[in-house]
């Protein structure tokens, strides 16, 4: 794993950012947050894994005795930490808070379960809790140029399943059946862990987060297929096209023309200062434009890195100017409940003047 | 999937302890908490869904209007519960407890996001946050038949993928190569999901949760291999068998022996009433009286369900007595550190006699 894409640097980035957000420690147990200022990637366990980055002084992370090979193993040793194993009949939560003192304000990881915020508000009395991700936010969200190779890697490897989506659909089968074709195909083109795969045939393309089911694909029917993973890096890909098992409805293919178009106009309309909704304005205009405001019933877009779906959204009402480095998806969709619907997916990353696809097969309608 | 795993009868069930406990309502946001009340695997997402169980009046669930027909075409359909439908521009956790009015005190699900428990906590200024977990442990420690059928198929799935192990470790081949076979034999033996992979070879296997690595696998060498998966029911397999590549060095061929004996004594003890620390002391007493006591360096079990490590620990100081339906497993372990090591784990049931083995490949060391 590259080690530009989690710098050893950003520890100490973290930790000035929390001093500046006056947070007296950051609290990050296993998940994105930790994966992103460590490279760690922690099994979530109900035993407690927590880095501990104070905003002044040294940084620690509590490790489980059994998780401790494991954490020395991981990119986390190169951080110079001191790694705190406890014993099985230890109590973790006492330790770390003996060690914190009596912080004022500390930052959960966005994720922390609550088996853990809790014990950590019972130990920590005096101390008020908030979100890691205010301060994290800020430096996720604009990702490197390490970052935005490793996005472009998960590109072509999702890329490279959907060019084999035509060769898995035919009528006949059922969505479940292709859907593990395409999860082997996920995990063959590069993928560690296959995150979804969404196979919504006729009707059920107009649910937008319908997975699979053991529903019998028939010809004429359009088919949203949306897929993704995460590589090992850590970096997730995530693409969306729409297929029809022969030909189309004649309404689905002049609305499918619509929402190509919309999703082109978005793409086009990123670059440096502009709002975030107005990406989302620019594919939803031009849907309602042309009579299917209401189908379009989702936001445009959500930010994608270690987690698939993180900042920036790209929906009514987040005026925060896009920077080169914004990553994110641009999805519009048009669904029609009870008959169909389609929606188009690619990653985009803000460059210095403009967007640029991750995402590069075709947008036209396939018909297999 | 059957519906006797996921019973009508459950929400009520669940009501009535949430009122036992004296707390107002539980907060079920996706997890394991909501897929045992409801049957509902609903995604986690940054969108809250949530199931708002009340000590009295009615149970509802808050969905983002994009999961709506995921959530009406889940097994929480059957159970007549109102979907309350925000939209992408709502803010969830205000309408939540503007439904809620005053509650004193509110259980969140045990794997609430900061995120969401953070906002809950905001919006509800005046409820005290306590686990969901108190309320719920007790239902779901205790396995009904149709969940021990669904963990007896969990466990003959991956006794499956064992018996093909043999046939893919060899000297030569590196611990991510076997792996990567591995997780393909489970997923075609029926689960739906690849939990872990551990393949742990030579001195990698002294470390109890190692994963896999790029390492060579060498002659002469012990491999852990522990490995786990989700059924499409919900339910998780857990085993863990040593292998050796070729013959195995003297000193190990002994502790082998002593582990074997400590996990079939920790078996044999299960039955009702026995505390669950007393499992765990069969086995590690064994194991300290052969002088390897220094070597067992974690508790002998965890509880297994719709997650892989749910309660009852099997653990020093945890004196809940063995009723009939609790499941758990049984794996003490044998590490020496730069070395070599060794675990066998099965999962077991306790019946009301004694327990039952849900894994029955040969525990005797297979030399490949």
């Amino acid at each position: 794993m590259s080690s530009d894409l989690y710098p050893v640097s950003r520890l100490a980035a973290v930790q000035e950012a929390t001093a500046k957000a006056g947070i007296d420690a950051l609290l990050l147990t296993p998940g994105p947050d930790l994966r992103y200022v460590t490279g760690y990637d922690a099994k979530p366990l109900e035993r407690l894994t927590c880095l501990v980055v104070p905003a002044a002084g040294e940084p620690y992370m509590m490790v489980p005795r059994l998780e401790l090979p494991a954490a020395q193993a991981s990119p986390a040793s190169r951080l110079g930490l001191e790694f705190v194993a406890w014993d099985e009949t230890d109590d973790p939560y006492r330790i770390a808070a003996a060690r914190l003192g009596r912080p004022g304000t500390v930052g959960l990881a966005d994720r922390m379960w609550a088996m853990s915020s809790l014990r950590f508000r019972d130990v920590l009395p005096g101390a008020e809790q908030v979100l890691a991700g205010g301060v994290l936010r800020e430096l996720r969200m604009r990702k490197s140029p390490a970052e935005v190779a490793a996005l472009r890697e998960a590109g072509e490897a999702i890329d490279a399943v959907h060019r084999q989506v035509p060769g898995l659909l035919r009528a006949g089968r059922t969505e479940r059946e292709v859907a593990r074709d395409i999860a082997e195909a996920i995990l063959a083109a590069g993928h560690d862990t296959v995150d979804f795969v969404i196979v919504a045939s006729g009707p059920n393309g107009a649910s937008p987060h319908h997975e699979v089911s053991d529903r019998v694909i028939q010809a004429g029917e359009p088919v949203v297929v949306d897929i993704g993973g995460q590589l090992h890096n850590g970096y997730c890909s995530d693409s969306t096209r729409t297929y029809s098992v022969g030909e189309p409805p004649a309404d689905f293919a002049a609305y499918y023309e619509v929402l190509r178009r919309a999703q082109d106009a978005a793409c086009a309309a990123v670059r440096p200062g502009v709002p975030c909704e107005s990406i989302d304005a620019a594919a939803r205009d031009l849907i309602a434009e042309a009579g299917f405001g209401d189908h379009f019933i989702h936001r445009t877009g959500h930010g994608i890195g270690i987690e698939t779906h993180e900042e920036p959204y790209i929906v009514t009402g987040n005026a925060e100017p896009m920077e080169p480095g914004f990553a994110f998806s641009v999805e519009p969709g048009i669904y029609l409940a009870g008959r169909h619907g389609a929606r188009i997916e690619d990653i985009v990353v803000c460059g210095e003047s403009g967007g640029e696809r991750l995402n590069n097969t075709s947008r036209e309608l396939v018909i297999v």
